[in-house]
Formats: C-alpha cells, structure tokens, sequence
C-alpha cells in the first residue's frame, strides 16, 4: 500500500529539488500564489508556522522584548537614508505609485525589512538613557522581489519576526546580537530537533548596512546549508543615519548601538529537509500540527469506533495535538496519507487491539511497529513525543557530525563538497580565497566557526601565517 | 497631582475627537507612521491586539476554523473578476506597478480584503463534497487607501482577521455568517465588556459583493455609533464568478455557497471609547497588558522593595499580567500614568501598609480605595479582576440602553440624534428615507434589528404598511 503514495513523491536519492517540490505540494503544505514567486501556505503548514511563532515569541518575551507593529509601507526617501543598506535592498523592492486612483506625489516601497521606518520611529522616541535599551520584535510580512522562488525557501513574500533594539552602549548591542544567535541555536535544537553552526558571516554574506552579521546555518539532507537565521550588529551606522541620539547619564548626547535579527517561514523548508524521507515529512513533535493520529480499523465492529472516540479524548485531555481520522477510506490508505504528512505517531484502534487491551502504534520516525497498553496509552505517547523528539536530534546531530570534514587544500575540499558534506577550511579571510570557493566549487562561506586552525596555511591559497591571522570557515553549497 | 496629567488630555465632553487623539498618544499605543494615514502600533497598543488575537483564535478553533496565509499581492485581473466587489474596491487600491528594478506586466494590487484570491485558490482545490465545508481564517494586514484616517479607527493599513469559508448549502453557509455574528457579540460582551447591536445591514451599507452583509455596531461614549465588526454571506455570487464548483453527492456539479467575516484592531478604537474617561484610558482585565501594577511607596524603607517583588511574584503566580514599577519617579507620577494607561488595578505597598498586613489598593473602573489583606492578596486581586469585568459590562450596558430611544417621526429622530443618542427608528425600507436621514441628520442604518416594529407607519415617510414591510432599524451617526 505505500508505495502508492510513494510513487507520488520523487526519489530523494535520485532528485532532491523534485522531492520537496513533491512533498511541499502533496502534503498540502503551500501553494503557488497567481503572482508569480508567492506562495499560499495552506493550514497544515500554516499551523508549524504557528507552533513556531508560539515557541518562539515566548522565548523573546521571557528576555525582555516586547511586540510591536510598524507599517509595511516605507517612503522612499527613507530608504534612501543608509547606504550600503539601499544599495543591497532597492534592486528587490516593490513600489507602489498608485493608491486611492491618483499618483503618489513620493513613491513608497513595501517593506524588504524594517530597519529604516524603525529606525525613524525610534529616533521620534528616544530622549534619554531611561528610554534603553528597547527591545521590540515585529511579527509580519515582507515583500523582495526575487528571480527564482521556492516555497518557503525563496519567495516573493514571506513571514518573518524582525527583531530591532538599541542599547546605550557597544557591549550591550552586541551582547544582545550574540544572545539572539544562541536563542534561535537553542529554539533549533529544542524545538526543531535540528542541530546548526553558528558563527560571523564573511565581509560578503553580511547583511547590508551591517557592522557584523552572525548566521545559524544547518544542513539539509542533500548536503547542502541552509541559512536558518540571521542576527546583525549595526554598531552605530543606522543611528547615524536616521538621527537616533540619547542624553546620557554624563550629560552629553550619545547615538545608540543597535542589532536586528530574524528568522521566517524558511524555518518549514529546513524542518523539511533536514526530516524528512522517501515517504515525505518527518515532522518533529514540538511544531507537529497533529502529533498522533487514532485511525479505527474495522470500524464497523461493535465498540471500535466508541473506542477510538475515547483514546482520542484521552490524549487531547493530556495536552498532545490529536487527530481522529473517521473519513470513509481504508485504513491502508490513512495510513500512507498520514506517513506522507509526517505526523509523530499513529495509534489503530481494531477490534483484536480493544479484546487484548492494547493499542497498535507506529513511530514516524523509526517506522517501528508496537503496541501499547489502552489503560496508560496517554502517559506513554506523551513520553514518546519526548523519545521522538530526542531521538530525531540525535540522528540529525550524527548525520550532520558525519558529513562534516577538514579540507586541508582545494583538491580536498572539492571532494568533499562533492560527496555532498561540509567542509571545514582554515582561511586567511582574503576575499579572493572566498571568491574561489564559489567560482571553483559553486560553494560560499557559510559561517566562520570559533575553532582553532587544525593548520597553519589557508586552505585555498596555501600561504602560511600565524593563528591569529586565520580562521576556521564552514564552506558549503547552499540554497 | 492627578490634575497634571489630567491638563495634558483634552475634556471629552468638551472635544471628544481631541480627547481620542490625545489619549491614543500619549498612552503610547500608537504613533503616526511616515506614509500619510499609517500607523505604528506601540507595544502597549500591541499589546490588547495580541489579547484580543488570543481569544478570538481560540473561538474560531473551537469553532471549527483554521489558520492559514494567502498572498497579499493579488493581480488585477483577479480583482475585476466579480463586478460589484471592484467597483467597491478598486478605489481604494494601492497598486504596485514597479517590483525588482522592471516594470510589471501586469499591475498587482494589495490586498484590500482577499475574497478574490481566496476564491481563486478555492477554485483549484475544490473538487467533492467530501471537501466541504472549508473555514478558514487569516490574521493580516490590507491596505485601503483613506482620505481622512484615525488611528485604528480608519488607516491606510490595519491588522485584522479574515474567515472564508464554503458550504455545500445555503442553509449552511447562512447559519456560519450568523454564527460569526453572535460569537463576535459573545466576544464583545465577554472580552471587551462591550454590549452591541446586531443585525442585517441595509443595501446600501452591506459589502461589495455580498447577497446580505451583518454587522455588529457599538455605541461609544460620544453618542456615535461604531462598526466593530461585520458577517458576509454571499450566496453564490463569488463562486460563480471565480467557478468554485463540486461534485455533490447526487453527482451534479454545484457552485458552492460561501461566507466571509472580519474583525480588525478597530476594536482597539472601540475599547477606547465606550470605557474611558477624563483621565485617560480604562481597559477591560481580559485585554489590559497590565491588569495590576504594584508601587512602592517610600521604596527606600526597610522591607518596601522586597515586599513589593515579593507581591508581584505572588500575583503573576496567580495567571495575572503585572508590571512592578521601580522607577525612579514619585509614587503620584507613577499612580497617574497607570491611571492614564487603564490598569485595573494598582497596588501601593509602603512602611504603614505592610505594618498592617494590607496593601492599598485602587480600582481604574470606579476609582474606590480600598485595602486588601497581604496575606490572600493574589485571590482578591483575581476576583477583582471579574468583578471589574463585570462591573465594565453592566456600566457600558446601562449606559446604552439608557441612550436608544424610539423615534415615531423625522422631528424626534433630529432630537435623538442631538442629544448624542441612537434611535430606533420603523423604517419601510425606502432607500430614499435611508437617504432622508443622512441628508437631514447625517446618519445612517447602523443594522436593522430582529424586534417587532413599534408603530405601523415609516418613521421618514409616515407611510402606513403592513407589519411584514416594517423593520425596526437602529439609526445614528457613526465612525
């Protein structure tokens, strides 16, 4: 019966972009929009993006951020303002000339980020040190306007949290810039059973209008990165540009020290292809929408389909997000419906299980078959969503940790990247080095890890120098 | 002390528009965005948004909807499909004409409201009977570009939800459009303590599209009616328009029948003005951000400081939202900023309070002082938190029903009207009456209601009619 289903999906093996494509379309996941590179996220994807958002904005309040809602349409002239900022953000803005029937006399953009209308809001509030820092977060949507679009990975629009605080002082800023890194390092590890590197981005990944921008980048199953979330430290660049000054204590008007940071509905895209397997979505139980299925087999029988409806109750009563699939198609064909969408486990409620007492189970992500006891079913699929979840870190966390390898020259690190792993290099940080990653091997640098060199010449260029001249870089191919 | 901040607010019986705008301000729930008629929602503004997300979701789930995001960018083309929706929308469009540096083909607009969008992915999905109904619901932002804008109460941009959904009768699809209706009523009086009128709106005030709009109307503190809320049912117009057709059961082809209904941070304007008073805001417990503050008075006394931590703990361990005010100000700046700010409940704590075992508490609903044991403080501040809810219902409630009043006649319904009360009004459904009324006394059908007409003659036209071609309609001048 699964390879029905099977058969719909692409070999993973085979055809990796086809896979997802395949399996973010069959498990009802997203849609393509009518304008071209936006996406409908349906709710069975739209609910892992609210899993994702309760998790984490629970995680930005407990550290002291409030929420917030800035417009989506920025003038212009404001975005003008930063320059290296504009100059990475204006090829991919859309413009609105026309509102209300009449041309606009400024043009405005929707938002590709906030940092400028945040930036001009914040320099109307702020007037002394009482007012830092100030923490606030926006959940919303933004618009950049792509050549090539896949969903969640790549979309004209999409959903993000934009965080943006300033500080009255360098180390707080950065502080906050590292601390952020370590929260979305920990929601992914903890929440998307999903291990990642985090580390500075080079001169060239940095986001633009940044001082220092630091990535959490993890690896998906084709060997390639994903960047999964970004923070940035702006130093004091925004708030010289958009005016944002404090009184001190001391008497004396200081520009405040700022970060932003975010993350967006690529999280789905990695949770897919950091999970999942030829029967589709391996979905971790914290942001699966359904974490057990109760499917009745032989539902006709006396008492199965009464049981079934109390197992269900059970388990919702201890807190698990459940499903009672009661449509009139066979069990065979649940099942297979049910794997493709990647829900944790499935309990079969058949007239043989109810005479023995027991409950037949299926774990997603070992596909292992057992049964349970009905009279404690709830307290142990509770534990097993604990066991799944731990269970689906640890086997990303060995898969990534063996596909990770030194490259000590550039033959190396072309075979490496070949066989579809990571590859840690020492690096010089000269430009040109980075450049032939990519002109060489289509690869970039990724993040610069905090490791000692395992050797004292840059792994691209070969030249010697001494340990604090060089670096530890993670190259990869990336989406 | 009060007085000083009292100065700073204009008097609502005076210039109630000024009193609005001042306390939106200076409450810090919002500011003016960049682009004209934009709004920055502030965290504290936000924050009853968030409030007000929270408990209305878990109404639509219980109700059977789901979460899901449909692109905001929708192409024109997809906009003129149903004629009387463009025709009401299309003024109001902001248009995107330019997106990453080149010239659209087609001109997208964003969204004004995402009926045409929905219905065109409906379209695609829909094949069977076994696919109905479908509910789904949106939290987004739409744009609809305004001549004269308030904060939340009429923008450019606002936050909002958005159910569609599509039945296979119109026996369903009526009795979803009802039933929003009355769990937005349910919602108002529960959750924003907040009594509305309900009903049917005329032709002229019902959506573009729609076969019958309802709305949800609120009396505010001025007199003036307040739209909160409205219900669509649009039989099949849009799914003929947009060929959103299933197989039935029969083995015909259908067109389905289909709904939609929406809230928006509007309510957030209606808060406002059916509690507050001269000094500021009065906010219902269930959506305060802050339901107790606790100050310390005379905080460098020995014990103050930490009896006040103490207290807070205390309080947030009973489920309550509270701030601990340690700032360096005096206890009557603090006690008239939250008093400002509509916070239930404030709690003094100082040297002579603790002696006693009590606390010094104020009440925002009915300014009462009151003391309260320490001891089984977090119990009465949680039954306060009802009782004040409570209280808020049964004041709003008084107070307008205490300001609707039959009008047998145009002489009477002038007079209603002046005395800043709504009129019920029997109406033959004339559209040149309807006219009559806006002409004359610039106001309007709020609803027509389910009551048994009052009179056998048109309040307007004084024409006798029969019971059947009678209704009974709330008429007044509104936001």
């Amino acid at each position: 019966m699964a390879k029905q289903f099977v058969k719909e999906i692409a070999d993973m093996d085979v055809d990796f972009p086809q896979w997802y494509t395949d399996v973010v379309l069959k498990t009802q996941l997203v849609d393509y929009g009518p304008v071209k590179g936006t996406m409908v996220i349906r709710p069975y994807g739209y609910a892992i993006w609210e899993n994702i958002q309760r998790e984490l904005d629970a995680r930005f309040k407990a550290t002291g951020h409030q929420n917030a809602y800035f417009p989506m349409l920025i003038p212009m002239s404001l975005l003008n303002k930063e320059a290296e900022h504009v100059e990475g953000f204006a090829p991919e803005v859309a413009v609105v000339n026309v509102a209300g029937g009449e041309t606009l006399a400024e043009p405005v953009v929707i938002r590709p980020t906030s940092e400028t209308i945040i930036c001009n809001m914040y320099s109307k509030w702020i007037n002394s040190y009482r007012d830092l820092p100030l923490k606030l977060n926006q959940w919303a949507n933004v618009v950049r306007w792509e050549k090539t679009t896949r969903p969640f990975l790549r979309t004209s629009e999409f959903l993000w949290q934009e965080g943006h605080t300033i500080h009255a002082t360098r180390e707080e800023s950065m502080a906050e810039t590292l601390d952020m890194l370590h929260l979305y390092a920990d929601f992914a590890r903890d929440v998307l059973a999903m291990p990642t590197f985090i580390g500075q981005k080079s001169e060239k990944e940095k986001f633009a209008g940044a001082e220092a921008t630091f990535g959490m980048e993890a690896m998906m199953l084709d060997g390639k990165s994903l960047q999964a979330g970004t923070t940035h430290h702006f130093g004091q660049k925004f708030s010289r540009a958009y005016d944002i000054q404090f009184l001190d204590k001391d008497g004396t008007h200081k520009y405040v020290w700022q970060s932003s940071w975010g993350v967006s509905t690529r999280l789905i895209g990695a949770i897919i292809m950091a999970h999942g397997d030829q029967r589709g979505l391996v979905l971790p139980p914290k942001v699966a929408p359904v974490q057990v299925v109760v499917i009745p087999v032989a539902a006709h029988k006396e008492g199965v389909s009464e049981k079934a409806v109390e197992v269900a109750e059970q388990l919702r009563k201890a807190g698990l997000r459940v499903e009672l699939d009661t449509r009139d198609q066979s069990p065979g064909w649940k099942f297979n419906e049910w794997e493709m969408k990647g829900v944790p486990l499935r309990i079969e409620i058949g007239p043989r299980d109810i005479e023995q007492g027991v409950a037949t189970c299926s774990r997603r992500d070992t596909c292992e078959k057992f049964t349970l006891p009905l009279d404690d079913l709830a307290d142990r699929a509770s534990e097993l969503m604990q066991q799944i979840q731990s269970n689906m870190y640890a086997k990303s966390l060995a898969f990534r940790d063996s596909h990770v390898k030194l490259a000590r020259n550039m033959d190396e690190l072309g075979e490496i990247l070949d066989s579809k792993c990571f590859a840690k290099v020492v690096w010089d940080k000269d430009p040109a080095c980075e450049a032939l990653f990519k002109e060489k091997f289509q690869a970039t640098v990724r993040v610069m890890l905090d490791e000692r060199p395992f050797q004292d010449v840059c792994t691209c260029c070969g030249r010697k120098d001494s340990a604090e001249n060089l670096v530890v870089a993670l190259v990869a191919r990336a989406y």
